[in-house]
C-alpha cells in the first residue's frame, strides 16, 4: 500500500494537496493558541474529491480536520495531532444564481461570506448574516460554528437561515439534503443538527440558503445611556415598538469607547455627552412608505423623557452611519491594542444583561482587584462578549485566566444563559462544558457523536470527548 | 413482581392512570385510521413522574406512546400494539409567567396552544404560532411535529419557536436543557433535534418558548387572482414591499371555495369576481405609525396594474377580516363535508408552486380522469395542502390513494421539496420516507434512534423503523 500522503496527492492533484511550508499557513488557529503541523491540507475541488479524502483517511486512520476561513475563536479547525489531514474547502466557492421568487440559493461551503453579499448586490435580496470576520469566514464554517453575528435576534442563527445541505459523513459517503424548502419534516431534522456541529459529524460540503429581501431604507443612531439597566429596558421598548424594522441593537461600554478611541486615532466620537453604556441602534424596511427616522426620533425621545437615554443622534448619511458602526466594530481591535485579554462568549436571557454586567463585574474585581471590563455585543439576544483587560498598570492576569472563565460560565449557567453563545465549543471550552452541563446532556452528545462517527476519526476532541 | 399496570397505578394515583373504557378516548388518532386499545394511558403531574413512568415501562418491555392533543394527522400518537401505555400530558398545563423584557415563556408541554394565546393577551406579547387545530394541539405535539401553520414564514416554525427544553429520555432520565437563550452553541443542537423527532427519542416534558411583541395594527385583504403563476409573482413582489409586516400568505383554489361554499351555508363570499386562486393577505405591525392600509391598497394596486390581481377587498373591521379568514380556515371542512378525500402535505420552494400544482393535476388526472384538487396552504413558504375529491358523481378513489401518494410525493422531491412539509411522518408516511429519501439520509435516522433509545420502546415504528 502507498502511503497515505501520496495516495491523497494522486487523488486531488498538485493543487488540491499541500504539505511541507506550503500547509503552513493553514496550521495555526486565528488566535494563535492551537494547531500542530498536520501530515498536510487537503483542498478539493468538489464533493466527490471531499469524499475520496475523507474515505482514504479513514482507512488510514487519519484524522479528518474540516476548516473554513479559519476565522474560529475556540480552536475546533486546525490539528491537534501530526497524524491529521486538514480540509480546506477554500476551492470550493461556487455560487448559485439566486431563486428570486423563492428567497434562496445553493452555494458551496468555501465561499467568504463578504463575496456571497457582493454577489447578491444586484438582485435585491440580501443573506441577513453580519458579522467581524464576514471578509474570511465561510459559509461551511458559519454552519459547522452556527453563527450568530449582529442580526440575528432578527433574522436567526445559521441553523435559521439553513434550508438544505449536502455533508460529506465521516464514513465518506454523500448525503444530499439539498432541499430548498423552510417545511420539512420528513424525519429528524438533520439540516439544524449539523448546524453547529463543528465538524465533528460530517463535512458540510454544499448549502441551500434562506434569502431576504434587501431593504430599501435604513435608519441608524447612537444613543448614550446610563447603564444597563437602561439599556435592557430601551431594547424591550424598542422591540415593541419598532419591532419588525429592528436590524442591529449593539452596545458597547465606555470603558470599551476609551479604548477604542485611544488605540484608533482615526475613530471619531462626535456627541457631546458620555454615558456608561452605548446603543447603536438601526432600523430597516424594504417598504419606502415607512417613517423609519421619524419612528426613530421618536423612540430616542421617548427615551430621554424616561430618562433612559441621555443624549443620541441619527446618522444623517451613509458615512455618518459607517462612522457609529466602526465605534461598535473596533471594540475588539481597541482592547486587543491595550494588551493582553480574556474573551468571553456568554449569553443570557436579554433582561438579565444588566444583572450579569454587575454581578460578573464584583465577581472578576473579587478575583484580581481592577481587573477592567469591556463587555459588549447584541443587546436583542443578550450576547455579551465579556472581555477582560488587566488591571491598569498590570500586563497580565495573574494567571487567574481559568478562575475568569469558570465563574463567568457559572454566572452565566445560573442566569438560564450559555457560556459559548455564538463561537461554540472547540478544543478551547470542551471541559467546561463538562463542568457547565449536566451529565444527561454531555452523554447524549457523546452519544451521538459516537453513531455519525463510530472511529471517531472526524475533527476529534472537538466539541465532546467521546470516552474511550 | 407485580403487574406494570398496578405498578403504574401506585405510582400516579387514581387521576394518573386511566385504563379499560376511561382510556377510550386517547386510543384513536383524529383521522381514526391508526390505534388499538393500549394497556393502559398514563396522566403524569409532572416531570418526575413522567420519568417514573418512562422507566417503569422500560423495565416491563412495554412501548411508551407521548400524546398531545391528538390532533396530529400521521397517527404518531396511538398505540400500535397492545402492551403499550399512552403517555398523555394533558394534566401538565403550567404556564410561566413571561419575560416580558426577554420576550420568553415557560411551559409544561400539555399546554394547549389557545390557552397559550389567552395568557399572554395582557402582556402585550404573543406566541407566533397559528393553525386550525389550536384549540387542542398542545405545545408538547407542536413540538414533537415541528408544527409550522400559517405564520411559518415570517416567524419559523416550532424548531425556531424553542429556545430550552426538558425532556424524559427513553431511559427514564431528565435533561435539563431549559436556557432561555437564543444563542447557545454550548454543542450540538439537541434542542432543535427534539423539534420533530414526534416522540421517538423522548418525552418533552416544558419549553422555553419565544414569545414577539403584539402588533398594535393589521390590515388583511381578500384577493382575487387569475392563476397560481399569478399568486407566486405577486408573493414575491408582496415580500419584498412589505416583507417585514407580511405576517399572512395563505392560498386556496376556486374549487375549494365553491366546496366551503356549497357546504357551510353561513359563509359568505363578497366580492364580485371570482379567479383560479384566492389570496388571503395580512400585515402587521407594532408601530403605529406605518400606514398599513396604505401600503396593502397600493401592492393590490400595482397587482391589478400588472394583471396579477383581478380583483380584491381590504377588511374594514374586525368582522370583516374575521370573514376573509373562514374562507380559507373552513378548506378542510368543505371538502371534508363533500365526501371522500386524501390529503397530501408537500412543500415546494414557493417559486415553485404554479408548476407543482400544474403538473400535479396533470398527473392525479392521468392516474384518475376527474379527480378533482383542491389545493390550499402557504404561499409564503411554499406549503401546499394538495388535496383530492373524487371525481364527481364518484364517492371514492378506485383503491388509487396509493399511486395518487406515490406520485405526488416523487413530484415534490423532484422538485427539491417535501411530501412531509408539517404533518411530520407518523406512521403514515414511514415507508414514502424510506421511498423518497437517499440510503444515508434514512441510515442516519435510524442510527439516530438506535443511540437514544437503543431498546426501541419509545414510539416505536413512528418515523423510522430501526432495522433489528
Amino acid at each position: 500500500m502507498i502511503d497515505p500522503a501520496t495516495a491523497l496527492h494522486e487523488i486531488l492533484g498538485p493543487k488540491g494537496w499541500l504539505s511541507g511550508s506550503d500547509a503552513e499557513p493553514y496550521q495555526r488557529d486565528w488566535l494563535n493558541r492551537y494547531g500542530v503541523a498536520p501530515l498536510g491540507v487537503a483542498t478539493p475541488a468538489d464533493t466527490s474529491e471531499v469524499a475520496s479524502v475523507v474515505k482514504l483517511c479513514r482507512e488510514a486512520g487519519l484524522a479528518v480536520v474540516p476548516q473554513g476561513g479559519n476565522t474560529g475563536l475556540c480552536g475546533a479547525a486546525v490539528a491537534q495531532q501530526s497524524n491529521a489531514v486538514i480540509v480546506s474547502l477554500s476551492r470550493m466557492t461556487a455560487i448559485g444564481n439566486p431563486d428570486l421568487d423563492s428567497g434562496s440559493i445553493v452555494v458551496e461551503a468555501g465561499v467568504v461570506l463578504a463575496a456571497l453579499h457582493e454577489a447578491l448586490e444586484p438582485d435585491g435580496l440580501m443573506f441577513p448574516m453580519h458579522l467581524g470576520a464576514e471578509g474570511s469566514a465561510r459559509i461551511g464554517g458559519l454552519i459547522g460554528t452556527n453563527a450568530g453575528g449582529s442580526q440575528a435576534f432578527r433574522y436567526g442563527m445559521m441553523q435559521d437561515l439553513v434550508l438544505g445541505l449536502e455533508v460529506v459523513t465521516p464514513d465518506g459517503r454523500v448525503w444530499d439534503g439539498l432541499r430548498a424548502v423552510q417545511k420539512d419534516n420528513a424525519g429528524y431534522q438533520l439540516r439544524k443538527l449539523f448546524c453547529g456541529a463543528e465538524g465533528t459529524l460530517g463535512i458540510v460540503t454544499r448549502a441551500i440558503l434562506r434569502l431576504y429581501p434587501k431593504p430599501r431604507q435604513q435608519a441608524s443612531a447612537l444613543l448614550v445611556l446610563p447603564g444597563f439597566a437602561a439599556a435592557v429596558s430601551f431594547g424591550a421598548f424598542l422591540r415593541g415598538e419598532a419591532g419588525e424594522f429592528l436590524t442591529g441593537l449593539e452596545f458597547f461600554s465606555d470603558f470599551g469607547l476609551q479604548l477604542a478611541l485611544k488605540h484608533l486615532p482615526d475613530l471619531a466620537y462626535q456627541l457631546e455627552a458620555r454615558g456608561d453604556v452605548y446603543l447603536l441602534v438601526e432600523l430597516a424596511s424594504g417598504s419606502l412608505r415607512v417613517p423609519l427616522d421619524e419612528i426613530l426620533a421618536s423612540a430616542l425621545e421617548w427615551g430621554m423623557e424616561q430618562g433612559l437615554v441621555v443624549d443620541g443622534a441619527l446618522a444623517a448619511t451613509g458615512a455618518h452611519r459607517a462612522q457609529f458602526w466602526r465605534l461598535r466594530e473596533e471594540q475588539p481591535e481597541g482592547q486587543r491594542l491595550e494588551g493582553e485579554q480574556l474573551k468571553h462568549d456568554i449569553s443570557v436571557p436579554p433582561a438579565a444583561i444588566a444583572r450579569f454586567v454587575e454581578a460578573g463585574a464584583k465577581i472578576c474585581g473579587g478575583i484580581l482587584p481592577g481587573v477592567r471590563v469591556n463587555p459588549f455585543g447584541h443587546l436583542g439576544d443578550g450576547n455579551i462578549h465579556y472581555n477582560l483587560s488587566p488591571p491598569e498598570g498590570r500586563a497580565d492576569f495573574d494567571g487567574k485566566a481559568e478562575l475568569f472563565a469558570e465563574a463567568l460560565s457559572s454566572l452565566a449557567t445560573q442566569m438560564g444563559g450559555s457560556f459559548a453563545a455564538e463561537h461554540g465549543l472547540g478544543r478551547a471550552k470542551v471541559a467546561m462544558a463538562d463542568r457547565n452541563r449536566g451529565l444527561v446532556e454531555r452523554e447524549l452528545m457523546a452519544r451521538l457523536k459516537a453513531v455519525f462517527d463510530p472511529l471517531g476519526t472526524m475533527n476529534p476532541d472537538v466539541l465532546v470527548r467521546v470516552s474511550q
